[in-house]
């Protein structure tokens, strides 16, 4: 019996294309077959050593033939990788994904999107222990934002507890980058003004039964962005500080420590651990919450969770690759696989 | 007719302190007697400066004595300050009050404490525009944080008009001062994991009908809390947006900007804005709140303010005085005689 | 006997229009007749508020009817302006200048560039202590850069003391001004990496005879650059470190403090001194020089300088316009008179 | 024949203290019998998941003890850890170095102290490149700073090649590492004020014939030190630009980018270079320097070099016990050996 490998191609090897890459060649039933810049550059050095065939993002000879006086071997443009490809993670800027939806189509491949573009553009979104089971077969979709599919990991169980939930988020966000050395404020604080923000709403593209509004600000660190979430419960929900703590403890993709105890109390001391348990770039693809700064006071859950924005949706690509090609029908099942491949940490 | 002078004594003069001896100088009803330091140090040069009478923060001679070598004139201990002065402004770092209140009471001068003071401590605390009649006459009162005085200025007049609020309140506050070096972090986002956050309710001593919760996060950056607040109405308020945003128009202390129209999107930019009108030490006694970062959505209200962390508190030090010393009893006239004295700004 | 007072034009109303307006408007012997703005802009409104006549950078009547809508009364465009004015001091953003001196020397007005512009656009350069002489009655000069002045500041009186000097300057930069929230880097150093940098020569279009080259970098900070100055003075030199410090001392606007016993270690603390003693917009116009940070080692003097970026060349624009317009010869009269006029903090 | 495998135990395990403690781990002549932590912390959980066996900074039993409670198995005090060892890398905070001199010559080990100590206190330092013979099967040494390991780098071989050199650098230090949220400035640049500072001279303590000096700031970043480095090299040196880059490409553990072409242009983008490259903790054990920041200006070379401030001198401490244990002679096969075990990436 031969087992079927999935052919994926990543259009735009940079901070997300380049993380989506490794989790994929990780696994063992799907393999990279190619990954695509858009001119020569220092990131192809990176595709070149990790031994990805690389592709020009674009079709025009001229700019294929731009990476051999560099000294990259470019395999062709984007219409190439795509001939061979069964599915296709876009990892472009955000923006351009209408334009690049049709050409996936006329390419008869299928299509990941990330959180950049909207909901309006695939018709569908994902996370993976969210709505893992209707993205099942489908033709492609929309992999959230890093904050969205923050919020979904620790909401949606409750949700399922719960039956419904209403929420407040206020996000409290990186401005940069850690490779990023041109964006501000070097000391400001940017509220974003349009309220409510886009950033909580979009959640609902998820699970539409969770009533959610955020506000956002823009913070000058490069390290992670801080979610202060006030959840209301409906009425006899029953829970306690410490029944949702333990529904969390048996969520994939969270990590709950106590700052006390740890010395862990900033988003600087969070990521020491992550590059202390020898995660590639020092990601953490887990949601962190802090055990001291959840209370639940009668109906009203307050906690702080904090967001790797470069990472935490590196693996939930790897299961909606799998949901969209109909490899794994359980989320769970995906989850176990993928982070074990990956040798995601799962609890200390 | 002969008016009467208030004599104030300032105990502590630091970041608050000198700030407050400068608003009280500005006034026609009271007038700085002295002013204190703990030992010798260039703070002591603006006093001398300013030509406030140089006292030491303790009795003790030979503290007292430390000054001379120094090249500062030091006219006595607290004790021979106090026993000139009809009310003390407690400046001096937080959580010292409570020995302080009682040397306050055996000299039998009126006394006024900080915000860094629990409400527990004093019995009774202020804001200019919240409760200034129950302090009127009273013998001693807490002006409160610079957080607390930012919230009850735009709460306090929806409470007049709707009777009845619910708020959850985020705070994102700086991490030091301006002129703090020692202080971090320089790349982290620290969550205060006690939740809901003591800073919230505190508004509650001064208006216990609001009810009100509220986590916070310090950041990276010297200059100006942000709140981002989200306050739920009572049914039938029959507010507005428009509505909302006249009310803050005729609340003094209060400053209401479009960013977009502006260009007056960040702290750096409020904090210029200080600045270019002329502001001593380019402070801000107002708050500042972003007009289109209003919205009222059915009952939930939400709004961003941004709070000068360093002088929102000065005026009403002033009306406070005004209020113990029985000199005004009408919040308004006196808030009016504060800022015009101080040449505050009222309204571009 | 009546006394002439030159009409000055500011083209440019920006972070440093707005303070070489206010520096002028000062004085007894010269007067603002007018400010320009691209465009109605809350710049407008501090201009208003000053009372300077507002002009549109551009002649064109549909930018110059631009205003009316927006509440601003504007008296025309640049050519009126000049029309009116013995002399303007350019303060548009760099680069724009050559297009400018021809419009300028059209309209029979002289014209002083800032340091943005480059010395060979303009064949003369000032400070006020560096070259004050050689620009009097000149049709038009450039005052130097933030740095070169600050460098100016400290090496010319060495240079007279000594014959030559050879400098080596290493400019820690920041990298944002306060009032700017766009610009980064919020956690890197960013080297220039043309070396040797641009700056410290720049100061050899003042005095040729200081032999010197520089090495710069920006780092996250929005307050102040630092210097860190070798100079290799000649043999014989007869130098001692205290015989430095009175020649500095004895130097206007350098203001010389220690660290160790003032608290003052850092450019946070160097600041929070000009916002103590009042300075408009918290500026300081002076080098700050740390007392104990200066050491003579033989031949090789090791120092530090803090320079306001925002303000360190606003009273030299002040001086240059007595060159130029053949006010007072003497720099050192000039500089006096500027400086009581503006109030600058002369020597705590 | 049997290959002696040296013993080596690590007395603090911190910062320092687990990156070398992996770097020996990778090595096939060395191994780690234990590591110390003065307390059960965090920093266990990391020892025990690399099989690191846990001992106690202190001897009392009591401090042993409460390990146990903790959830740690502690092995015992430091002196039943020296009783098993051949040698001890001291990675404890700066300036205890003293007494544990004592305590490690009482004990009959070996000794390797970090930069932290003086060199007064071991007599001996030590630099891969510098002078590994002269620590040939002494007993202990001193592994110098980050700092002067780097200048060590880069400077010897220009010795080498030119019998002399005068350095002056300026030292732009990060102030905190990433992990550490405590410490500032958020928003200042801090002189050393102490001039030449104590950096650049410890070069001295390594190779005596060059002369240097250096100034140091400290800014508001956490990753990387940058140095602005002015070297004189004798008349008749007979180098290029070109000569001086093709002397530190053959040197190990430099890294020569081109900025313009790589876009690695400020510390930043370095440490995303590191981390894509896949190095633990995403580390830079090599010092980078920027080609087009390089330049030889008849006698005077001007260059910049980055520092990662954790991590350069790891692969130094394993190349420190080969030469006190007599291991290997010969530097370069030492290092070779060394960096091929830990998968130092040698030049992309």
């Amino acid at each position: 019996m031969s087992i079927m490998v999935v052919k994926v191609a990543i259009n735009g090897y940079g901070t997300i294309g380049k993380r989506v890459a490794d989790a994929i060649d990780a696994q063992d039933d799907m393999e990279i077959i190619g990954v695509t810049k858009t001119r020569p550059s220092f990131g192809c050095d990176l595709a070149v050593r990790k031994g990805f065939p690389l592709y020009c993002t674009f079709d025009e000879p001229e700019r294929i033939a731009a990476f051999a006086p560099a000294g990259y071997d470019c395999k062709g443009g984007l219409s190439e990788l795509l001939a061979a490809a069964d599915i296709v993670v876009d990892c472009s800027p955000g923006k351009v994904g209408a334009q690049n939806k049709q050409i996936y189509e006329d390419a008869g491949v299928k299509w990941i999107f990330q959180g950049g573009e909207k909901h309006v553009m695939t018709g569908l979104s994902y996370t993976s222990s969210g709505n893992h089971s209707e993205n099942m077969n489908q033709s492609g979709t929309r992999v959230v934002s890093c904050n969205t599919t923050g919020l979904s990991r620790t909401l949606v169980p409750l949700l399922r507890k719960c039956g419904s939930l209403s929420v407040e988020c206020t996000m409290i966000r990186r401005a940069a980058d850690p490779g990023d050395s041109n964006k501000g404020p070097i000391n400001a604080i940017k509220p974003v003004l349009k309220v409510p923000s886009h950033h909580g709403p979009d959640v609902m593209t998820i699970r539409p039964e969770i009533s959610i509004n955020s506000m956002a600000v823009a913070v000058p660190t490069t390290i992670m962005h801080v979610h202060a979430i006030v959840a209301t419960l409906p009425q006899g929900h029953g829970m306690t500080t410490e029944s949702i703590l333990d529904l969390w403890h048996a969520q994939p993709r969270v990590v709950i420590m106590n700052g006390a105890e740890t010395g862990i109390t900033t988003t600087a001391e969070v990521m020491e651990f992550a590059r202390d348990i020898g995660r590639k770039w020092g990601d953490l693809h887990e949601i962190f919450v802090w055990e001291d700064g959840v209370k639940l006071d009668g109906d009203t859950l307050y906690y702080f969770q904090a967001i790797h924005q470069e990472s935490d949706v590196i693996p939930e690509n790897v299961d909606a690759i799998r949901a969209l090609m109909g490899l794994e029908s359980d989320w769970n099942v995906s989850v176990s696989k993928t982070d074990k491949a990956i040798a995601t940490y799962n609890g200390l």
